[in-house]
């Protein structure tokens, strides 16, 4: 069997994005799981890899790197960041890859540039024209889908509905099946505290979660909840259950930056190929000191190469 | 000095109550921290002491529970409970001892025996004519104050108020006061996702808990936010605050029991008196069986006597 392809953008490169790379493909156990690809700038990539002291991984090239000021957010740094997400998501559409990582972009950065966007996730569901995402945080023993994620709670609240609560499910499935290699074992928090207590405590969760669990477990997934949130949370780290749907932002936040502080790995749910990347921000207070902690960067890598490679056993023989 | 004096309520006789009292109170470790008397059956308490093979403590009788059928929730249960709880709410208003401890009781006992509370905070309260009250919930490395509890996560929004936050801040700087025998350090946790960011995931974190914070801070309180709760719990877990604020049950639920689910204590805020009780429930499953775990109950029981004996010290000789 051929090695899962792994595409991994470089990032803002004023950030930790590039070092962060080139410090977990140097480590074997990571550089042997996938062919991994780079895509940014190759002068920007050479440069830092020469400052390390770091081999050079193959290079698809997409932006220049060159004068970007490490340290700092820049339109320069954002400019180069986009290019290689919009390089990395043109080789993703053509099947040149199985998974794709993403190096930190800055939302300040961004914004100096004059781009449209908040963050790269929106920025790949607008290359991609894909809706309705969501997002899975990975770290320690925990995997926690989230039905809403950067809204209000009062908003999260009236999102929480059974069509959002279903397709989170399915989704969820879905990873689940690309990560473990089997079907997963779904647990979903109740909205309110102790899941409503049979309506006391709020109804949304008798009302919009438990028809979204019995239709979900209708077609097969193995699924149950609505469950308190409080206790379900220590069953789910005892390895009870492979995936918790969380409700909101916090409510999924909170226990994994508790678990695996130094490790979390985000992965967008929606798009039209897999997308890993690490849960923290490009950093640029350490940016260029050699001093980032590749923790996150590398589970990141270690899960893409996974899901893609389990993705290519699945596959019929097509790909 | 003299020790503290520590009142323990007997709960559901039903229940693992009495067992959990005796075990912890044959711990020396924990028998030598107070003088801990029992309030209860005295023919409920021999019974239970003779089949444990363990030592009969102090007790101030009330109720009779050698009717009550153990492990399953009934009216006579509750009957003995609450007849414990009314005993001890006189004795702590007649400073008969200097600190509460309250072991489980059901529910659906309370129902059985057409009791009004659904709980034994609700029956203090009402006994006390108390109202306001807060809950801190202590384990492992974690304590955190709720500014609402058990009601709906909307019904939670609506209740995040300068006001109410303001209280739950002072009661908070007045329990860690008692706990740690100095001012604590508070750290105030935000409603929505990143505390909000400056008010674009929703306005409660600027218009409710800031001012509230301010208005601590005017008054000697040391006490910051509000903070985003996903990266605040982790701080507060490595002992750089005291005392988290959370804003609803599950903020503030789902980390302590991820971090501490075998020894958690709930501690009541804003009774007359002091009251501590293990966090979890009469447990009719395992009652009887000689098979429950004290850990809660000594945790309980340690952080009575302790916040007891610092009142004791702080006191100006009238005590």
């Amino acid at each position: 069997m051929r090695k899962p392809r792994v595409l991994v953008t470089s990032g803002d490169p004023g950030g930790v994005g590039p070092e962060l790379i080139l410090r977990a493909l140097a480590d074997p156990e990571i550089g042997g799981l996938a062919e991994f690809t780079v895509v940014g700038s190759p002068d920007g990539f050479r440069r830092d890899a020469a400052a390390l002291g770091l081999p050079l991984p193959g290079i698809r090239p997409a932006g220049e790197a060159s004068a970007v000021a490490v340290g700092r957010p820049s339109a320069d740094g954002a400019r180069a960041a986009v290019a290689a997400v919009r390089t990395a998501t043109r080789l993703m559409a053509a099947r040149d890859a199985d998974a794709l990582v993403t190096a930190p972009v800055s939302k300040q950065a961004l914004r100096l540039g004059g781009y449209p966007w908040p963050g790269q996730t929106e920025m790949l569901a607008d290359l991609c024209a894909a809706r309705d995402l969501r997002v899975l945080l990975m770290a320690g023993p925990l995997r926690v889908v989230h039905v809403t994620a950067h809204r209000s709670l009062r908003d999260a609240i009236e999102a929480v509905t059974t069509a959002s609560v279903l397709r989170t499910v399915e989704l969820a499935d879905d990873i689940g099946l690309r990560l473990l290699g089997r079907r997963p074992r779904i647990a979903v928090a109740g909205l309110n505290p102790h899941a409503g207590e049979h309506g006391i405590l709020g109804d949304e969760d008798e009302a919009a979660i438990r028809p979204a669990v019995a239709d979900a477990r209708s077609r097969g997934i193995n699924v149950t909840g609505p469950l308190s949130a409080d206790t379900l949370f220590p069953r789910a780290a005892a390895g009870e259950t492979d995936v918790v749907i969380a409700m909101y932002h916090d409510q999924g936040h909170i226990p994994v930056k508790l678990l695996g502080p130094d490790e979390g790995v985000a992965v967008t749910l929606g798009l039209p190929f897999l997308r890993m990347s690490p849960d923290h921000g490009a950093a640029f207070d350490i940016a260029g000191k050699g001093t980032a902690r590749a923790g996150s960067m590398k589970a990141a890598m270690r899960a893409a190469a996974g899901a893609a490679g389990r993705g290519l056993l699945d596959a019929d023989g097509a790909r």
